[in-house]
This record gives C-alpha cells, sequence and structure tokens, in this order.
C-alpha cells in the first residue's frame, strides 16, 4: 500500500566532475545580469574563483559578487539585498558551503520583497513568503546540507534570544543544482566529516519519518549506501579521489530532497535550538548528537509494543545495508539494529567528531536547549528528559 | 562511482486516494479560466465528471472542456488548439489516459504558438519548441505511460506514411501531477494490463539504458517492486482495492520520471514505429513485446565477454527482486535472469495481452516496422534480425 504523499519538484540536476563548466552556457538563458554569492575565502584561495571570474569576462558575462564568511544571519541577508535590490538582476548563483547555497537561496528570495527577511522566518516573523524569487541556481563545494535541492535557507542570528529558522516555500528550490565533485576534493578532512555526518542524519531522519513515502524511502536509501561507501574514505586517503567525492556529493543531494519532502528528527530539532545559542557549526551538532539520538530513539522504539515496529524495522533496514545485506529478516531486527548504532558511534569516533563542550556549552544551557528543541518528525515522541539524555551524554 | 548525470525537474507530485479534491483549490492560484481536457466516454460514465462540473460550478470557475477519444493527431491538437487560442486560459488540466494527458501537454505547449505541432515534433518538423507553455496539471485515471511525468506528449499520425513522434522539452513536464488511485478503479482488466505492462516495460527499459544514473535506477527499482506486487490483482479480483490500485499508480509514476530520465529501449523503438502504422493500443504492443524483447537482450548481452556484464547484472538484480530476494550472487546471475523472462512470459499470458496479429499486422509488413524502428537506449546492440525476431514471435 503506497499512502498518500506530496513531492515537491526538485531542481534540474547536473551532476558529474567538470560540470560547472556548464553554468557558462546556461547563464545567458536567465539574462546577463548576474550576481555570485561565494565563501569567505576558500573558493578564492584555490584559484578556483579566478577562473570562473575570467571566463566570466570572457563571455561579456556582467556579474558581482558578494562573499559570506559564516552562518547567514538576517542583517547578513538583508545588507545584500539592500545592495542589490535596484540593479535588475536576472539570476542568482551560489558557490559554496550550505551556508552559501542557503544565503543565495534566500537572496533571491528576498529580492523581490522590500523588508527584513526577518518578517518571513518562520516562528520568528508572521508573514508567509509567497514563493517570487530572482531565478537561482546552486553549487555545493561540500557534501552536507543538500541545500542545493530544499525549499528553504536557514538563518541564524546567534544570542541570548538567538534563533535557527527557515525561510520556505516550495518554490524556493533552486532552478538548477550543478553539482560537481572536482569542487569538493579542497574540503578539509574536519569538513568533510562533520559535512558528511550532516546529510547521513538527514537521510536517516526522513528514512524513518512519519511523513516517509516510497519515493523519499527509496532516496534516502541510495543516498546512505552511497555516503557508508565513502563517508571515512573522504575524510582520509580518499579525499582527492573523485570518485569517492562523487559518491558523497549523490548522498547529500538524496539527503536535500528527502529531507524537503519528509522532513527531519530530533537531531535537527535540537541542532535549530544549539544554533540559535551557540556559535558551532550545523554540521558538528548533527554529526556529534546523530549516535546518541538513534540511540535513544531505538531505545524507546524498543519498549512498544506494535506501534514502534514498523519504525525499528526501517532503523534495522539501514543496519542490514551496512552489512550489505539487503533483507531484514524478522528475528534479527535488533541485530541489525545494534549494526547501526555500533557503525554511528565509530563514525563519529574515527571521523573526530567535536563534542559540544568544545564550543563553550555546558551542563547549564542544557535546559534552555531543551525548551527551544522541537521533535520535528521524529519517529517516536521523546520525554524531555530522553533529549536532555542525548545532549548530556555529547557535552 | 556515480557518472554523470543529468535530471529533469519533476512535477510537484499530489499523490492518494480521493486527492482530485486539490485540484479545486489549486485552480485559483492559476486563474480563473481553464480549459479540461478529458477521455471518450469513461470518465462521464461513471458519473465523475458530472461530479468535477458540478463542483467546478459552484466554486464559479470558468471553464472549457475538450474531450479526447484515441491516441493524439497533430490534427487533433491543431484544433483544439485553434479553437482555444484566443480564449485567454490561464491553465489546462487533462483527466484521463495516456492519450488524454499527452494531448493536454501537447494543448499547453502549442496555445502559445501559431502553427501546427507538426512542425515541433522530433523527426517530423525542423523546429525546436522553446518550453513557453501554459501552465498544466496532470491527472492520470490509468497506470501506464507516465505521461504525468514526462517531458514529451506522443503525437501519432497513423498510416502507410504514419509516425508516432514527440513534443519535447525538459519545461512541458507538467506543473502538477494529481494522482488519485480512486480513478483508477473503473480501469477495466484489458486496459490495467496493458498499462501495467507498458509501465514496468518504461521501468526496466530505463533501468538497463546505458542513461540510467543511481537516482533513475533506485526509482526504477522502486517502481517494479511495487508493480510486480500488484499487476496481476489490478487485473483480478484486486481491481477495486485502492491500495492496489495506488501500488500500479505508484509504479507508473517512477517510470514516467525514469523513461523522462535515463530514456527507453526497443520496446518503444518498435512501438514507435508500430504505432505510425497501425491503430494498435500502444500498451498492447509494450506488453506484448517485451518478453521476447527481454530474452533477445539476455541471449545477446550473455554472449559479451565483459562488457555485457552489467547489463545482465541489472536484468537479474530484477530476476532477484521477484524472488523478493535483493542481492545478486555472483554465481547466480543466469538464474535470476531466467526468472525475469518466467514471470515476463508469465505476466503476458495471464493477462491475455493481445498478439500484434490481432491488429491485422502480419510478416509483410515486418520489414517496414523494423526499418523505422530506432533502438533508442537498448542496453545492447541488435541486429536486424534480432529485431525482427522479437517481432516476429508476437505476431
Amino acid at each position: 500500500m503506497v499512502s498518500s504523499f506530496n513531492f515537491a519538484s526538485i531542481p534540474q540536476i547536473i551532476f558529474g566532475a567538470g560540470k560547472l563548466n556548464d553554468l557558462y552556457n546556461i547563464i545567458p538563458k536567465f539574462g546577463n545580469d548576474v550576481l555570485f554569492v561565494i565563501g569567505g575565502s576558500s573558493l578564492d584561495q584555490s584559484g578556483k574563483w579566478n577562473e570562473i571570474t575570467t571566463i566570466l569576462e570572457r563571455k561579456s558575462i556582467n556579474f558581482s559578487s558578494t562573499s559570506i564568511s559564516r552562518e547567514p544571519s538576517p542583517r547578513l541577508i538583508d545588507d545584500i539585498v539592500a545592495k542589490f535590490r535596484n540593479k535588475n538582476l536576472k539570476l542568482i548563483v551560489a558557490i559554496g558551503g550550505g551556508s552559501v547555497t542557503d544565503a543565495g537561496k534566500a537572496v533571491s528570495a528576498m529580492l523581490t520583497k522590500n523588508e527584513s527577511i526577518k518578517n518571513y522566518l518562520e516562528g520568528v516573523g508572521n508573514k508567509i513568503h509567497d514563493g517570487k524569487k530572482i531565478p537561482y541556481i546552486a553549487i555545493p563545494t561540500t557534501s552536507g546540507t543538500g541545500s542545493e535541492a530544499t525549499k528553504n535557507a536557514v538563518i541564524s542570528e546567534v544570542g541570548p534570544k538567538g534563533f535557527k529558522k527557515s525561510l520556505r516555500h516550495d518554490n524556493l528550490i533552486p532552478n538548477i543544482a550543478i553539482i560537481d565533485p572536482e569542487l569538493m576534493i579542497s574540503s578539509p578532512p574536519s569538513v568533510s566529516a562533520s559535512c558528511g555526518m550532516d546529510a547521513f542524519t538527514q537521510l536517516l531522519e526522513s528514512y524513518t519519518s512519519p511523513k516517509a513515502s516510497p519515493i523519499t524511502d527509496t532516496l534516502a536509501f541510495s543516498g546512505m549506501k552511497y555516503i557508508s561507501e565513502n563517508i571515512l574514505l573522504a575524510c582520509s586517503n580518499g579525499a582527492s579521489d573523485v570518485n569517492v567525492r562523487s559518491g558523497m556529493a549523490y548522498g547529500s543531494l538524496m539527503s536535500g530532497i528527502t529531507l524537503a519532502n519528509a522532513g527531519l528528527g530530533i537531531v535537527h530539532g535540537l541542532a535549530s535550538s544549539i544554533g540559535g545559542y551557540f556559535k558551532v557549526p550545523h554540521g558538528v551538532v548533527c554529526g556529534t548528537l546523530l549516535f546518541e539520538a538513534t540511540k535513544m530513539n531505538i531505545k524507546i522504539l524498543q519498549k512498544q509494543e506494535t506501534e514502534g515496529k514498523l519504525s525499528l524495522r526501517k532503523y534495522a533496514q539501514i543496519g542490514a545495508l551496512l552489512l550489505d545485506e539487503y533483507q531484514v529478516e524478522e528475528g534479527k531486527i535488533m541485530e541489525y539494529c545494534i549494526k547501526l548504532m555500533e557503525t554511528l558511534e565509530r563514525w563519529t569516533k574515527e571521523l573526530k567528531i567535536d563534542r559540544l563542550g568544545n564550543y563553550g556549552i555546558d551542563i547549564k544551557d542544557i535546559n534552555k536547549i531543551i525548551e527551544n528543541a522541537g521533535l520535528k518528525n521524529n519517529p517516536v515522541k521523546l520525554s524531555k528528559d530522553d533529549v536532555k539524555n542525548i545532549v548530556l551524554n555529547r557535552l
């Protein structure tokens, strides 16, 4: 039986090593006035940005650029929009990690409005964005957030009254995503590790979400297959192997598609809360909490009589995948669940995912973190104490 | 390793029993002047069309309608377009089988042009459509062509110089596909059978296509899982079971997505040729040829030393799926391939898929059929004799 589901459109996807070059033929189809949103320094330092601008100039494409060096705040987006509002831009192109591609998405959406993005953020403002935007192309340079395929841009204001919330509309999905694994080769091990763990978290959370459908299930499963085969290599001796990077890029892309259509769970509920209060990279929060959260979910699901069976089976299915088995035998559900937990714990260690304490998060902060953390589409209801234990174990 | 691939966007999908009702809230978002393209009689006879028009009137939606009783010809599309060109339509909605949803797609694309669709058909005209169209919603009432998710509309002119060719552009993918399995319950066994076989053909051909990617593979696999579980039931005592119909509808939807992105093989190469010369339902042509074509492909692949191994393995993977096994052991490749062939042969018999001879196709027609049949993205090169044998065995 296939239950009811909605599935938003996805971007046109151009995937493969060297595919960045397709960009130059695509831009003129939208018009000749382009704003590039790029990262702080890595694109510049690698010489790639110089290469790109040389080609743009040779092709007589009018472009401006703006650079982002941290997770985008409302102020940052508002400032960029104010600067470029009257430039009659025809296209926004973002090349960078999740912060950059989210910033590009937010700018493309806010250029059609005359007020602060704050007014349109979920749980912050009281307006709903209508989806009108300047066409937008996302080009990720990390394999993590899947932002190249999602309909939301995550915007943070960090501080005591901080938040990490989304601007969201089906129409904010990028028009085109160009995914070129060559761009990811310069990503350092610590970034590849936390981003890869974020992508796996997104896949596992959307796979076990009550909003999952057969289409998100099959895409998430495929994504987890590729990430599990490549995540350790991407952060070690496979870092410069374009095949390894393409496996990670594919998994990350899948995670964007599945999270946009099936939602996320407690790890992202906590990441939203923690990211509002503390300056800690999103991928680190997800990566550090994933094992503990999965352990807690499985523990609670085990106690349930019948209603937990389906979710437990889904965790087991991923444990089986990690064993290169694809069928879950009824009597081996917990065996497979244990395999999943062991693998997540091992990845966390081998990838040296930081503990939250390293970012100044302390036991006295726990209560406010928990208060502000939603369960999202977690497969099982967790008590405040359950959630507290997840975080405590990773301080 | 993930090789390069492109993936076109897909429609916004609204899937589930009773979801037709979402249409009435969606229409006003596009505007109030709608053209409905519907089928010849079944929607009318079932009382469904009366129900729909009553609601449209109650909601004060201005609508016109036109009905299609056969696979669309250039003349048919041109006539509809001429009639509605100056009506300032805001939306086209097609409710019906593949002929109807293809006709709706073609009308939505040709309303922006001032000439015959013939000029834009692949291999017929010499113009390339630019993708400009009136927004289009596809609502299938059969589980077959997957047209609700494809970027092409198949147009036929039947006769000695006949053709069956596509109007195609990435932007012709429907804006929204509403897939309501309840609408499929009235589909008679013979139609459900040929449509279901068409969908499975599309899935298997795109799965084994050299243009396949991990994303089309995983979607095709998922589609074949649901179709194989439901196809016999949908044509027998499960015909009125909405769960069975939803499985078939899901499989058909997947087939549209995968064919649009990975292409098709020799069965559809032949269907294009045969459909230009003879009045025979597209699903019957595909259904009747699938077993013989698969047998021929596997036979030729077996003879190849190394290059055929990957494709053979893919056929084996589907054989394993049919056995409810998911892993292909190296030594059992042919065992699984045989399982696939046996199943296709059994379906052809149990579903009573007509032979081509029943539609007046004779041995003397073979040569012209073969001359006009492209291999498309068949996994292996076939000689003219190979192709001839496929058809001969189903006369």
